[in-house]
């Protein structure tokens, strides 16, 4: 059972409410506390020591990488983040420094985008480490652009450049795009956005499925990372080569935002990308059409695309 | 290191902002995201297989105790929980229907009170399931009873029956006081509240190291719950004898009330008790004194209360 089919099977035991605008399914829950303009945003997120950290990795990055994959998905939201929660499982003998190396990551990254760390959890989970955070946020009354809200039509657009994660670093290192997603909501008429947590081929048809509809990919046109291409001519030694452009679809961990908006705005946005985030890579990389077919069009044709996500289990 | 060594080590890394009200050190976090009169409490916990529930424990049961444990926190607050997210940590191989089987016990305990489950995560924790859940509730502007906010002269008080909650399974299908909290708030001065988790000892020390007073404890007054009784009664052959009232001070997991008020509130409160509640004891058991000391008063005299409460770690 993958992960995607055991959440599916858990919906039908979450209950719901009047103040609930967006359950289960979205990168951040959205709720309608009464604010008059202003949506809550809710979210929670864990990682494991030896799953999504090795365990000597540098505390200071632990600690960056546990909020800011949290802070990704309020990105995708196109809110603000404005207060932390961390539950912390720690092993039977802890050193009480690495715990505050971890702080010091969330600390810095919290400061930076104004966040309140508003205390938490402690408890033991002897065989490994555990950090699970929590955060609220908030977004404009119809500024959050949701994964349902695809339409056939729609450019698609990713920033940065995808693959090698893992083998850069990124994965604990990137930099949730908060400021470049509440600039393209308060700009455009953004129909959809998600943060590329599973890889794009998969987190692309959580938003196709999602909005009930299909998309095509340029195979060239898709933002590869340096990373992917040198972990390509790295690896024909010892295990079976897969492509950059295989890396770049399905790696995941590059918390990059992917959105689709009207194709008549694609212009007007790559110019004004431009000016606003001169260091940022900004790629059109295809576009929403009707049906539920994912197709990648490369120089030999157009082919389905069947390659699957990076999953957590 | 203990827990709460940990706790106040790790503060210092704890960025705030304006919109925090509370932060770490309280049974939730208070925010004022700018309702007109709501702050929004802010709860995370975890439970963890072996640690707060055995591997054999009824998944149903594992699920209450999970979400019960938030919504204990929000009710210390005097508030009204709205939504959980929660994450699942799961070992490699698990079964789907003892998942299934924790989430019908949330679910049933989240209808009780009207909470939506907005969603979650999960991922690997291969040796053992944990579940870690997130709270929102909301409070009335100033009618949050703080830890911090206990006085000289207040009478201080307990609901339900203490000690014995492993022993008498309560420990896993305990109820949440949301009910009796809110009741409290909305007629009484309640100067401060917590809820027992720690157990009473500890519990109480945790409100008069906030408030920056002492306490004085009648021994007799204690309700002692009757699986104290029959464990004390058992125990001669086995283990170290604890005294019923030692159980109730110390053993924790109660989830019961621990309250002040000011003194001349006393007899209106235990009047309008008993008719709001006539099923739940609820106990004056001692008085808030100036400095810092905690005496327990029984036939024997004064001693000084140096039992510590159950920690975590």
């Amino acid at each position: 059972m993958t992960e995607f089919e055991l959440i599916d099977r858990l919906r039908k035991w979450m209950p719901t409410n009047a103040s609930t605008r967006v359950g289960a399914g979205d990168d951040c829950a959205v709720l309608d506390l009464g604010l008059a303009d202003r949506w809550v945003l809710f979210k929670t997120d864990a990682v494991v020591e030896g799953i999504h950290f090795e365990p000597d990795a540098d505390p200071f990055w632990i600690g960056h990488k546990a909020l800011a994959r949290c802070l990704s998905d309020v990105a995708a939201m196109g809110g603000t983040p404005g207060h932390a929660l961390v539950t912390l499982g720690l092993p039977t003998a802890f050193d009480p420094a690495r715990v505050e190396g971890v702080y010091a990551g969330m600390q810095r990254l919290a400061q930076r985008h104004g966040v309140a760390i508003v205390g938490g959890e402690t408890t033991s989970n002897p065989e490994r480490m555990l950090i699970s955070l929590a955060v609220i946020g908030t977004a404009g009354h119809g500024r959050c652009p949701l994964r349902s809200g695809a339409q056939a039509g729609d450019a698609l657009f990713v920033t940065g450049e995808l693959g090698g994660s893992l083998e850069s670093g990124r994965h604990l290192s990137f930099e949730p795009r908060l400021v470049e997603a509440r600039w393209l909501v308060e700009r455009f008429e953004i129909h959809s956005m998600i943060d590329l947590s599973d890889g794009l081929a998969g987190d692309l048809r959580h938003v196709l499925t999602a909005s009930g509809v299909g998309a095509e990919i340029f195979a060239d046109a898709v933002p590869i990372h340096p990373a992917a291409r040198s972990q390509a001519a790295a690896e024909p030694g010892s295990r079976p080569v897969r492509s950059p452009l295989h890396q770049a679809l399905c790696d995941g961990e590059d918390y990059e935002l992917l959105f689709t908006l009207p194709v008549r705005e694609e212009a007007r946005l790559r110019e004004a990308w431009k000016s606003s985030f001169p260091e940022l890579r900004l790629t059109p990389i295809g576009r929403i059409c009707p049906g539920s077919a994912v197709l990648l069009k490369d120089q030999q044709g157009t082919h389905p695309l069947t390659l699957d996500g990076y999953t957590h289990f």
